[in-house]
Parts: C-alpha cells; sequence; structure tokens
C-alpha cells in the first residue's frame, strides 16, 4: 500500500506538554493525534454524522494497532495521513504519521472501528453512504 | 488558616505521563489534580450531587488561582487538602497538595465556582444542603 | 488594556479529546493552549532560549490564574493573544483567548513566570534581550 | 492463558476528566493506565532501573495493540493486571484492565517493549536479571 493511497492528511506540531521526560512525545498522545485526525476526516466527510449521533447511531474503537517507528519531539512537525477499507462490519482506518523535515515514518497504525445503533452492534450499513467515496 | 481546617484530603502518586521535558508534573497537571480532588469530595458529600445535574443544575469553575511552590517528580506521593467558604454566590474552594516525604507545601491553590440553573447564574443556595456542614 | 496591546497570537482548534462529560473543553487543558501560546511565543522571540537552557537558566510559572468566562466546544477554532509586562523579578504573561465564531472571551489569563539560573531564583535580566522589544 | 498468570496488578479509579464527551473514558487514556501499571511493576521489579537508564540502557514500546471490550465510565473502579514473555529480543507485557463492579474485561492489551543500549537496539539481556523470576 503506498502513500498514493492516502485519501486524508492533516498537519500538526508538536505541544511541548506532549512530550514526557524522556524529551519526545508520550507514546499515548499519538493515539490523540490519531483521533484527531479520524474527527477531521468524519467532519469533512459529512456533517451527516452529527445527524447519525442524534439518531442513536455510535461510531466505536474496538481495537488498535500502533507500531512506533521514530519519535517525534518537541518542535516537530508532522503528518497524519489515513485510508480506510470496509471489513466485515468493520471500518479500518489505516492511519500512519511522517516527521515533516525528513519524511521519515513515525506511527504505523490501525484502528479497527465498529458501528452501535440504539446499543446494539450495526453491520455498518449506515456510515456507507459517507464513506463509500472513500474506500 | 492552618491545616486543621481542611474537611477533605485525597492522596495520590505521579504518574510518569504527567511528567514533561524537565522532569516534572507539568503546571496544567496540577489542576487536574485539584478537580478530582473535588469531585472525590463532592461524591462524599451526598450523592445528591447526580440528582443536582438531572434538575439542570451544575456547578462550573468561573476563576482558578494557583501558586507553584514546589515541583512534583516521578514517584512522588502528594496530598491533596481542601477547605471551602461561601462567599456571595460563590463557592470557593482552597485546595493546597503537599509532597508526602517532606510535607512541603507543592500548590496553593483557590477555585471559584458557581452554579448554573438551566443555564442562569445562581445564587448557589440548592448546594447549601450539601455543602452546609463544610462551611 | 485593548486589543491593539498585544504582541503574538496563535490560532487554534478544539480536538474532540480536550472536551470532557459536559461536552466542553476541560478547564486545565486551556492551561496547556496557554503554555502552548507561551512557548511559540518564545521561539518566535529568539532561537536564543535553548542556549539559554544549555546555560542552566530556566524560566518558570509560578503563578497562574484564569478567569473562565465562555466555554469552548468541539469544532470551535480560537485564538490565543498575548503579552507581557516585567514586573520586579517577573515577567507576567496577559493570555486571553478568544472564540473565532463570534470574537468572544473565554478566557483571561495572567501567568507570572521567573526565572531560575542554576537552581536559583534570578533577577530576570537574562532574558531581557529577547523580550524587551515586547515589552 | 488465564488469571493466575498474572505477576502484578494495580487498582486505580476512573477521574473525570480522564472522560471525554461520550462520558466513558477516551481511549488513549487507556494507554496512559497501562504505562503506569507496566513503571510500576518495573519499580517493584528492582531499584536497578535507574541504574539501568544512568549506563545508557532505555526500554521502550515499540508495538502496542489494545482490544476494546467494555467501557470504564467516572467513578468507576478498575484493576490492571499484567504478565510478561521474553519473545526473541523483545519483552512483551499482556496487559488487562478489568473493571471492578462486575470483574468485566475493559481492556486487553499486548505491549511490545525493545531494550535500547547507548542508541542501538539490544538483545534484552540487561533486563533479564531483574524480569527473570516473572518470566
Amino acid at each position: 500500500m503506498n502513500e498514493n493511497n492516502y485519501c486524508f492528511e492533516l498537519e500538526m506540531k508538536v505541544r511541548d506538554y506532549e512530550c514526557d521526560m524522556q524529551g519526545i512525545v508520550n507514546n499515548a498522545n499519538y493515539q490523540h493525534y490519531l483521533e484527531h485526525t479520524r474527527h477531521e476526516f468524519l467532519q469533512q466527510a459529512g456533517t451527516g454524522f452529527t445527524d447519525l449521533r442524534e439518531k442513536g447511531i455510535e461510531p466505536v474503537v474496538s481495537r488498535i494497532e500502533i507500531d512506533y517507528k521514530n519519535s517525534l519531539r518537541s518542535q516537530d512537525r508532522f503528518t497524519c495521513k489515513l485510508f480506510l477499507r470496509k471489513e466485515g462490519v468493520k471500518f479500518v482506518f489505516y492511519q500512519d504519521i511522517y516527521r515533516n523535515s525528513d519524511n521519515k515514518l513515525c506511527i504505523k497504525g490501525r484502528v479497527e472501528t465498529v458501528c452501535i445503533n440504539n446499543g446494539r452492534l450495526s453491520r455498518g450499513d449506515e456510515l456507507v453512504p459517507y464513506l463509500e467515496k472513500y474506500l
């Protein structure tokens, strides 16, 4: 899967409070970056998501896998890129983070999400109208 | 105001992810400690708070003052102590944090809260039944 | 003190993980916004700060005051503005946060910082060359 | 692998600021819980770790997998349990989080760590003396 397959990207910059005693971004904060990127992507995919929520439909994360390749540090700029696939009832987000200065891969993530419809696992069909153009 | 006036205290331990590049707890995290201590105090003061919220009554922070006296570090145990006063329509929480190892004062905080009743500032009388025994 | 006195500003957008159960940005996170804005300002003020740190000179926050005026919510864009004054040995940052959509003041902050030189409180003269043009 | 195999456990309680707009603990915060549990475990395993760091030996996370089974909410108490295995050069921590009220599994985590010795990947033998009794 090469870089051309990404369908969304978001640039950010490390904030010092995100770094820990080792002087690098704390591991959990990358998950914040990934979440923010997904939410911005979903925002772009259509305002319908707010409507969905009001109908009791909620996308939730069921599994996350992150490979830590290189660390980000204070002042680093980085770009979060993603593409997604429908795998059964799941929408799976493939999310990578690159450091801007040298284009090195820092984080390789895979985030499985499922759709909860009024408290029950759905087949995810509610999201297809919003996401099919990205699949 | 001496230590005997505190009406609630909570012991915690620094978690490494709360420390920043300087190897000390990040300034904003003390505010988390203060919030958690207030919420635990309110929990002890009576389960009525959940009821209050369901009636549309919400306590909110209107102002915070924190003096940073000494830093906490990885592995430090500390104790958050508080007392409160009603000052006009406000409930004011005086919240101090002491390092356990030497009983040094680390944080001296003052947190003003007001009560919002269905979207409007109230005189705070709704909370008096729960808090008067601590005033 | 009117808006024209600000010497630095930084635009950001609320990230969903910064919001709490009440659906608004958690109080402590505003302190993160203020810290990030100060650090970006200091970055602009001169790369000399890294040099200073290597000489054992460290600016630290000694006191913070925040008035919470209006809440930020998911998707809100906001602008952090600051000006600063030297008051005795302290550099005091006056930091306000405005919501972009209606230019409403959300946060009014005042952050006192002192300079530690090899473990001892300094008169702050080390920072004057970097900051005097903003005073 | 049944529960009897855990070699360390730590009880915690949800803090309200860890919950997000959905009223449940934000996904990234579970990673904080897992990290804090590992660090407390390592603290128990021997003070030698500080010595190791001074010799330039640093354990780092290379990969994390988390299955989100059930959500934690405000006021929930929970217990983080772990066991570990040496798999090649990696120490792999198997970390699960259970809700105390009903003993339900909330989080199933697997965290791969490697050892960096003066900037280079090591075979992990430096940690064996500290961890072998837990393997």
